[in-house]
């Protein structure tokens, strides 16, 4: 089940001279949707990047399958899911929906690292039992 | 009086080494706010760019002048006011805040072409009297 | 053996406040290398857009591996390979680097498609021919 | 005369639906060129931006004018001219040319911020006379 549905309109910015959206651009949409769900459990990403125990989420790889085109003035959702949490990675399942079309389908492992020593580090207890709690719902 | 506001919250692809919003992001920022507009206005620009009587919304010049800089996780409006409008020309005020703090102000004059002649044409009737309304509230 | 090497300098626009790359933005790279390649094998993607036996090269799938970061001002180089063609798609394995260090490594598969109709189709012969001998080399 | 020529291939991450270049893109192109320039006088920003002592060049205002279009595949050159230089600020005129014909004209004023405390400083005087000097050839 998702733990996250985040909305995103198509806009002029997000298109290329194909008429469609940048392959690129559907990683910022789940990007987007991955920094809503932290701010929804209260981390504060901007405070966590300067603070020298604070932590950093990296992107350590990806794949994602494009099924079909997004447009101009589309109004989109992405569909986040937790595939699996390790104390120092998690790998996110995230689908880009257009209603119950399916756009593209993504996984994300996101890496931890320390803000200031840019070393792997263990996701901070309280968001790492957050988001167990929300990805066995 | 602003005749849109529209929400932009700030994520990582906005941002720069610099630690802020990268300048040209800004704009990204300001066209979301008059697609959003027109939108709201019920003019659909995706079917407007391949019909042969459709016109399509070009930016002509703007300025901008940047008064602080926003950061991660920042929510932002955009103030949108009708500054002119004319039969083939829109000028746009737009202002970036931060609650009631400017970040960004600047102004857009916006041509309007036929979207398949790429020629000079007057904004459609229908669209023209709702923005003359619109502008004088 | 890369049949195209494509340089990339590193600017402020490609960064994020965590001080390095953003994630999506290597995607760009790889993109402009693809481009490039095709360039030199004097295919025009612009006129072939908008003509009416044209084609389109259009991203199906990717994954990407990050394994260190680039940052402000380096030099990368994009290294691209052919790693399987068929009649209609393409398998290329592209690697950003910095010097000879590996900094993100990447497979993309490529379909073609006609540009009007948005329908799979063949890879041009011309086109064909030459990919496939540059790739045996 | 200009002080720098800088050239810029358009690809797709350039454009929009539209079929030509993203408004807001070519503030990239400028910014790209203003980065090379700063190259060029052996000024390392990316050293620069954490150094206590380092500074940070940042837009302050700006304007620009979009004379005709660019398109996926074009060769452009960004011509940049200092048009007045002061203790902590400069005033570059960067045009984007394709060949002999103008896309866009834009006027940059740059201010010079300390890369820690974000005030605004001076700039560095071999810098400054490196600059004051090449504005006057």
């Amino acid at each position: 089940m998702p733990i996250n549905l985040f909305p995103v309109r198509v806009f002029w910015e997000d298109t290329d001279a194909g008429g469609i959206v940048y392959h690129a651009n559907y990683l910022k949409f789940m990007e987007r949707a991955r920094s809503d769900l932290l701010c929804q459990l209260n981390f504060d990403q901007n405070s966590e990047r300067t603070r020298e125990d604070g932590v950093l989420f990296v992107v350590a790889s990806l794949d994602i399958a494009y099924r079909t085109a997004a447009v101009l003035g589309d109004n989109l959702t992405v569909h986040t899911r937790v595939e699996k949490i390790r104390r120092a990675s998690i790998i996110f399942e995230q689908n880009v929906m257009r209603g119950n079309e399916l756009i593209t389908a993504g996984h994300v492992r996101i890496g931890v690292i320390n803000a200031v020593s840019m070393q792997p580090t263990a996701i901070p207890d309280e968001l790492y039992n957050k988001l167990q709690t929300l990805s066995q719902d």
